[in-house]
């Protein structure tokens, strides 16, 4: 079904308000979720309300707290999320990097305490927003195994960038792992096999059956206890021959600079304990370099450039940002999809706090 | 053959002191050579002296020329190469990124009017030397086929990232490409196909005869006018359903951070005119986020965790820089192994310029 993006947001508003969560913190959360399904990236939309619901029952989210600064420097702040959603610590440690990116060229942030932060896109987009260049960087659940293992330890580490663009940005955003889980999920209720090298058992065999795919996932990232072993590959696929460490390089790096700098949980240990993830945050100043719409169309001329090179038969070339551009534009006109396991979700919570669905269109 | 990596040294610093560096500039271009030699990266090590040569002759590069910082906020800085070698504005660059860090806890800089830098992990052990987290990136000679595309045009662009751990630093070092061109020339020597999806035809067809496929990147690398066609992949290989666009993301992000915030050529036009290269540098004190000693330990654990994961049978799990650091010891002991057609341009520079060659062991 299709609902009014409006309708959805309103929904959202009014759930995060009887959470307990405070007027501007619910707005930014029910924003998160909107855009994320606006722009496509329904795996991170309204599908997780269910999750965060769960997550205030047994106290791992607490709305009311706010996010603190621990410590800061000119050009660097460390951000304690008070065991709050990831979306108010990395919104409110966002605007401190961008504040000192204005005062210093640059600036970075460390969220620790944190949690789930919704697409790591919407930060880098609010960096984007006032002038600058962004990055977001969040661990997650383990669900990765790395070049040569048979056991799931890295997260699927999601980066963003952004760099100013027409007719949009440059938005490059998604895991680090060579597909996101949400993938996977789409396959099967497409009923179609896994086509490429996403997933390997624990004998490290490519997975073809989604359903058997989505156990190893759901097993690597949720149980506590012995592995059932596999996972996703990293990006560069399930052998060693085609650079998969390079995949495995990319996901560490995300790993070293949240969950080890942020001294919280590295993936493989969030399905324990806390629960915790950790986020980076860096923005500078593309002014300081040269004329920003100089740059702006320095770098347009280079993706047009890319878009019309000679491609393969029947293939488009396209450059990150532009299909969730795309997307975002057509949502917006048509409302945004919500598959039947999240409204039935909607339903449960709009039921248990009296809040009214969004209608069909 | 192998030589001893000190007569290496003394060769090189001899050279670059007959062709007009300064003993400083020298020296430093001829660690970073031997260094590369020493990890086991021969792609950038002594086998570049040639080329070197060459740009020196034809002007490229002015031996005599030094960096000149452009501007400069307290945590970012833009610094002219001055058409002299990437090593030395790189060096010039990191440190003073390194006393930014110091003083707001992040630095940025960009390095125009640059060239070849060596390897990008030279720089990234820079700042880990000051006690840093250090990243460097350069773009390079258009070699790379865009997700769909069939024509080289974004850079094999490399990333490096360092970050402190026992017994050796977490080195991730590399082409953002699927593999190194330097890769297929050793396929070449060994006499061997190439085993996985490497570099691809006009056709978008994956080749696996190494010397189609060093006649291929020649021609994107080298080549004004129209080209052959065909390329390195990006990482995840040729097929797009195995997210060969985010190794194109990941492409592009250096071409923004390096050639476009430099506003000098992007890889795609290094084949004419100024043939410049830039270089993007970054650093931040890991101190600010917490005690350096229990980072370093908590990296080293996680490391440990990876390298002791279950693996595929006969395989063996390793992290980024387990490799480079071994073949440092090794070298360091056996020599560097320099290959023949190496040698013989080593012998030629030598007798043009009156420079004893290093013996061999």
């Amino acid at each position: 079904m299709r609902v009014n993006s409006e309708d959805e947001r309103t929904y959202l508003e009014t759930v995060f308000d009887k959470l307990g969560f405070t007027k501007e913190d619910g707005e930014l959360l029910a924003d998160t979720l909107v855009d994320a399904d606006l722009r496509g990236i329904s795996s991170h939309g309204i599908q997780r309300l269910a999750w965060y619901r769960r997550m205030i029952a047994d106290g791992t989210i607490v709305p009311t707290n706010q996010p603190k600064v621990v410590r800061e420097l000119p050009g660097t702040v460390m951000v304690d999320a008070n065991q709050n959603m990831g979306q108010i610590a990395a919104h409110f440690a966002m605007n401190k990097v961008i504040e000192k990116a204005k005062q210093v060229g640059v600036g970075i942030a460390v969220v620790r305490n944190s949690n789930h932060f919704g697409i790591a896109g919407y930060y880098a987009r609010q960096a984007l927003d006032a002038g600058l260049v962004g990055i977001a960087l969040t661990n997650t659940r383990p669900l990765v195994v790395p070049t040569n293992a048979t056991q799931a330890f890295l997260g699927s580490n999601a980066f963003a960038f952004g760099f100013p663009a027409s007719p949009h940005p440059f938005m490059f955003d998604g895991a680090t792992a060579a597909v996101a889980g949400g993938k996977i999920q789409l396959a099967d209720k497409k009923g179609m096999d896994l086509p490429g090298e996403w997933v390997v058992d624990k004998d490290r065999q490519v997975v073809t059956d989604p359903k058997e795919a989505e156990e190893i996932l759901a097993t690597a990232a949720f149980s506590e206890g012995e592995q059932k072993g596999g996972g996703l590959v990293t990006l560069g696929g399930n052998d060693e021959v085609n650079a998969n460490y390079k995949g495995m390089g990319n996901s560490i790096v995300v790993e070293l600079l949240t969950g080890i700098l942020a001294q919280g949980s590295i993936s493989a240990d969030t399905v324990s304990g806390k629960h915790d993830f950790s986020q980076f945050l860096f923005a500078f100043d593309p002014a300081f370099f040269g004329d920003p719409e100089t740059l702006k169309a320095d770098a347009t001329a280079m993706f047009d450039r890319i878009r019309g090179l000679k491609s393969a038969p029947g293939k488009t070339i396209w450059v990150p940002g532009d299909r969730e551009y795309r997307y975002l534009e057509e949502n917006k006109k048509n409302g945004v999809s919500i598959d039947d396991k999240t409204f039935a979700e909607m339903t449960a919570i709009g039921e248990e706090l009296g809040v009214k669905l969004p209608d069909e269109i």
